[in-house]
């Protein structure tokens, strides 16, 4: 599967978070780190856009929106005629807040919720005919302690690449990361022999089931 | 009440309802229509809103966001410390759709409702503690016919000065809508004496409930 992964931040060099997301795009195969920058070449993008077979828009709030390089860049690229050609691709969010998570919902600060303010996007996807993948949402990063970072490397690098997060789909992710690592190989024969005998019982569990 | 309107739209000369409300604005006392021009004079956008009660975000949907200005005048304008100005004023958006309506609901083409694509401008009227009014919403323009533009200016010249859609406050707005116009006044006149007549009746239902 091919990823696109196009930044909309006006100062992405200053971002601590999009260098780590940067960094680990890096390790996804078939990743594509696209950060956008004015004047856009149509072409290229429009290419880039064709070759992907999920489009992932990562971009921080800045007044409830995505900074205004990005609609710029949806006017300016998608037309309604090309559209057409996404069809079938998957669109995606990897959204980032300075703000707590609690304030999103009615009655709090800010008293709207995150799925209302991405709305635009699941329009775009459902009229654009691509599926839509519920976002990863990342909230104040700069707070975020090393373990928890840790833990959202590996969310993100799974989200860029999953098909889904089945049990059995993360299991193997894990099984796959831990073989490119020589120290690590005796660990992951002992999650593939625990991944082969959960699918066994799984099975057995099954088969009871349909001869009731 | 003086009324701020900045209208977003990248090409506001060739639209044919901006230039319908941009006629509708002129007949309303206090009324400034301002369209946003880069780059921003931050100083003088300030100035602006500063000096209005009630300020009005009118534009169209592009990929069911507005034009790309909007966002960037939020970020380069607003700053947080400048948002304490704005407490206690009014925000209003008049949105314009070049979709039907009903396209708006879950199921239909687009999929998300209106309420849902305009909740950032919701979040920004609850974290500046300004007052939302509920939006005016013209769907294809162009398609209307001239009863129904007469219609849509009426209400929008409504929508930019009143208060508030209360049945008296409506019918107060004809009766000074008509008196400017000599050749109304007798209209004008028997429409006060109804309303007069109506608050009276209004008074005694009061008081008859008071009593029981």
């Amino acid at each position: 599967m091919k990823i696109l992964i196009v930044v909309a931040h006006p100062k992405i060099d200053d971002s601590s978070s999009q260098a780590f997301f940067k960094a680990g795009a890096k390790l996804v195969e078939n990743a594509t780190w696209h950060p956008l920058v004015e004047p856009f070449d149509v072409r290229e993008e429009r290419e880039l856009l064709m070759a992907a077979d999920r489009v992932i828009l990562q971009f921080p709030l800045y007044w409830y929106q995505a900074p205004s390089i990005l609609p710029k860049w949806l006017n300016e690229v998608w037309s309604v005629d090309f559209a057409s050609h996404l069809k079938g691709k998957q669109l995606a969010v990897v959204l980032t807040l300075g703000r707590q998570l609690q304030d999103y919902q009615p009655g709090a600060a800010v008293g709207v919720t995150l799925s209302d303010l991405l709305s635009p996007y699941v329009a775009l996807a459902n009229t654009c005919e691509m599926t839509w993948v519920p976002p990863l949402v990342v909230a104040q990063f700069a707070r975020m302690t090393e373990p928890q970072r840790q833990s959202l490397l590996i969310r993100y690098q799974q989200f860029l690449s999953l098909a889904d997060t089945h049990f059995q789909t993360i299991s193997q992710w894990w099984v796959d990361a831990l073989r490119k690592h020589p120290e690590a190989g005796q660990l992951a024969e002992t999650l593939q022999e625990r991944q082969d005998h959960l699918e066994s019982l799984r099975q057995a569990v099954k088969e009871a089931q349909d001869d009731e």
